[in-house]
């Protein structure tokens, strides 16, 4: 295999001792409420040249520097983790949520990736030694690089860290995750363009109108043309082949093609595998259990390697720059959480909610990692600037969370849907659309309320038009913030369903209407990411809508808590 | 990373191309009930020197030779895809089963590897030079090699034709597949003594009785203390750790690190992964899901890359010999079906069965394939026996399900379950015990049939000492050839199930005995097949025993054809 034994015994050492240390810092730090990601970056430092190298360095040596064949062997399976890492990383965007975006999103989506972008583009254009430039010649490209490094959001990061504080399916859940799918895609297309200024060595002369061309017609190729072919060709890929097996081969014969297109034509491979991934994960047709054996596999397996890798390369210590670091700190945090929160708030939202808003965007996780080490890679950046870029990377995905929280902390009421929920408010509906409900809870609330039905119905339909409040697992909770200083939950049972647009694509059927004061938008966040927690769970709702009456809805309701 | 931009464009390619050709041969085959693995063999001969590099010699050396990078990184991923099919392949090892094997089943499986050892040892220690010996230093170590490879079994591709032949879970299937693990298990004990034997210029230099004795302790090292220590572990790292992402490292971690131990003591990494493999599958604790998850990743994209690479190696037309492959053929053949029909035969069963059994042995597919490549690699052998082996291989595979389904077909007869089973023959128990229902259900048909009673019993519980009889999703059939001139059929409904030592741990709830004549032992397999057959659901079976009485039951029973 022209491995001798001796390289394939240190081969599947290193690559256990690998995983060993990987899942061991992952789960510590998993424990403290952190991104396993860190963990395995982490794992990589322990184990490279910053701490394993410089205490046993006979140690390091011999597990991860034995030969070339060795160390091939691995940057091959290296490569074929990152490349399938993205690959997952693309499965996971939802482009129809990107496309059917609010208003709010798309200003904090485009805020969120300008702002941030002219902060990193400028200072660098302009004090590039502060940033660590060292090749004159790369002076426009490093300014573009370091916008682009700026305004990259950590997808993956952003949604684990937001199902930990619980607030994944409140209306902030959906616009981060909406503004930062969009953040990712726009992200990634500005940096291939970044690297095909730079891969012009690699021995294709297209010039760089023509390559922003090539790569124009790729996505929309892919995104357009690929995305209908592929999602015709699962069903029937599904029923004739093997199952899973042809779907699977299916995926990863079309990442790897687009993966080497791309960079044939001098973007990286990831940037092809991202978009096909995307191209792939938007098909309905493509099966939960699918999803779930290339996700549980790459990111538990293939993922680690690659970031275990990362710390291998490198010394972090010698490389450590205080100034740089904390240039690019400074510069990430502003652009950022600025951006977006202007942008949030610019849409429509409380300062408040603008900062949670931003400080979620923040995380750059292992999306900035990736791109800083093909950065680094190409000869963009130096060791220093690598070395910033992860520690910002880590900085502001481990800030996010406890920040986050603090933000919502600040709004903690005493209300909750257990105690607000009254059952003359409770109706068992035949409604066949989502308007004919929310009609008739409006109506129950206008008559026990004595408020105006059209006020309140005109404000509850204008806030679905904004975007869908259909949760999963069969929940929608319509709402809005209106004159009134009490807050109003009324429920319906439609066990027909109704179709609200959600992302699990499954009917409503247990519909909650929320009616906050608009002075204290607080109330609403809180009360949403309390009804979403509560009722995550198919068997809670059926239990709900089997009640025989209101009461005994409302006893089953009180029983949850 | 070392490897260039071309570099990766070209390996991603070739690795797209690899799964491409393995998918569609592999379907191909399949749609001829042959076993997907001949299909991405003959993907890698398609592909290889054989063909493409014939015809097209600059198209297989740009995808496969272009630069020793792309060759060593390829590599890596081809020794990581073996690596993790013999995890998989341990992983479906039962050891229970093994080591509950009924009388005939150890019959079988000694005999199955004694004689065609036996065969291939003498033929090639006397005959060296018609199979193939070139380095006269190797005479002895090529004797024990030819001899191992003779009595190998590919257990995965005699599951596959159990399946497609409906016959896996009869007393045959049974008998299969006890034999055809514990052949596979001594098998490869065998040859990584055999492969230490060569091994020993790897610079590690332990004498051949050390080594004997290391590969001892370490099978009962991890057979019985690491096994046990998975045991306890796995739930513990289920319920802390993420899931499944802790258990798919835990099990990676010990795979790689047994198997870089074996490689390091100088025999193949393979070897110890595969121990690990069963150590690991053995635990109950070990989840559907997460067993799902490593199989369908490992077989649809590692297994064949490694599969299609044996074909890219050599040219198959240069170095076919066409008498080594004839007499490697027909030593196969002889060895395996003599060797286990004997086996059988000796253990009870009739003629017919035997041949059954001896074919359904025979199969070499995968398990063959992965020895010749050890061997080759290690330069015990040279291109032409290698490519024997292949051929070996793949006819002894493609052959066996014809073979039996010959054999099969002679034994076929009208009978079937719903024509004999009548409502007299009925009973709703509530008994606790297998000896306890299968007393009731024997009382019946010895009243009705005005039988003695004891001698039912006491045959039917011979036949259940010797195996099992509790099939999966519920169902049992208990059975016996007995003093008669008409087969008889009584079942039993137990709600509350029965403790069957089942291969699912399912407890069986519907209980069918079958009474079939002694001297027409074809009608107990084809009765036994066809039940398995048609309940092979969990649904069917649930849907059965709901039947308020023997009318409905049987009705229901009718129904179904």
């Amino acid at each position: 295999m022209g491995l001798s034994a001796t390289d394939i015994t240190i081969f599947l050492l290193s690559l256990s001792v690998i995983l060993f240390f990987a899942r061991g810092l992952g789960e510590l730090l998993r424990y403290f409420k952190q991104p396993i990601v860190i963990g395995e970056i982490i794992a990589g430092i322990i184990l490279g040249p910053t701490i394993l190298g410089t205490i046993f360095p006979g140690t390091f040596n011999s597990l991860f520097n034995q030969s070339e064949e060795v160390v091939t062997a691995l940057n091959g399976i290296t490569l074929l983790g990152v490349v399938m890492l993205l690959l997952v990383s693309g499965i996971e965007i939802d482009l129809s949520l990107v496309l059917r975006q609010s208003k709010a999103a798309v200003v904090i989506s485009l805020l969120g990736i300008l702002f941030p972008f002219s902060v990193g583009f400028f200072s660098a254009y302009f004090y590039p030694e502060f940033l660590g430039l060292t090749d004159p010649s790369l002076h426009l490209v490093f300014a573009l690089f370091v916008g682009t490094a700026l305004s990259i959001t950590a997808l993956p990061v952003v949604a684990r860290t937001l199902m930990d504080l619980q607030i994944f399916k409140s209306e902030i859940g959906y616009l981060i995750m909406a503004a930062a799918m969009f953040n990712d895609l726009v992200g990634w297309i500005i940096f291939s363009v970044v690297l095909s200024m730079i891969g012009q060595n690699s021995g294709h002369s297209l010039s760089l109108s023509s390559l922003i061309i090539v790569i124009g017609s790729f996505l929309v190729f892919v995104l357009i043309f690929v995305r209908k072919f592929i999602d015709y060709s699962l069903p029937f890929i599904q029923k004739r082949f093997t199952f899973p097996g042809g779907v699977l081969n299916f995926i990863f014969i079309l990442g790897f093609i687009s993966a080497a297109f791309t960079e044939y034509i001098g973007v990286h491979a990831i940037f092809g595998v991202f978009i096909m991934g995307i191209a792939i994960g938007d098909s309905v047709h493509l099966k939960k259990e699918t999803r779930e054996i290339i996700y549980q596999f790459v990111t538990n397996i293939f993922a680690p390697l690659f970031f275990v890798s990362i710390g291998l390369r490198i010394n972090f210590i010698e490389n450590f720059d205080p100034l740089i670091v904390t240039v690019f700190l400074v510069l990430a945090f502003i652009g950022k959480v600025v951006g977006c929160g202007l942008g949030a708030y610019w849409g429509g939202l409380n300062k408040n909610d603008s900062l949670i808003i931003g400080f979620g965007m923040n995380s750059r996780g292992a999306m900035e990692i990736v791109l800083g080490t093909l950065a680094y890679q190409y000869g963009l950046i130096n060791e220093k600037v690598f070395v910033a870029l992860i520690i910002m990377a880590l900085v502001t995905s481990i800030s996010s969370a406890p920040i986050m929280n603090y933000f919502l902390k600040k709004v903690k009421t005493e209300l909750s849907f257990h105690t607000l929920l009254k059952k003359e408010y409770v109706i068992f509906s035949s409604s066949q659309t989502k308007d004919e409900v929310i009609a008739e809870l409006c109506k129950i609330v206008a008559v026990q309320k004595k408020l105006d039905f059209n006020l309140l119905y005109n404000s509850v339909m204008k806030r679905e038009e904004l975007i869908t409040t259909g949760l999963e697992k069969h929940l929608a909770i319509p709402h809005a913030r209106i004159n009134t200083k009490e807050s109003i939950i009324a429920a319906a049972v439609v066990r027909n369903g109704i179709e609200w647009n959600s992302l699990d694509k499954l009917p409503a059927k247990f519909i909650v209407l929320l009616l906050t004061p608009e002075d204290k938008p607080e109330i609403q966040l809180n009360l949403l990411s309390d009804i979403a927690k509560k009722y995550n769970d198919v068997k809670i709702i059926e239990e709900i809508i089997a009640s025989k009456d209101a009461n005994e809805l409302i006893s089953k309701v009180k029983q949850l808590y």
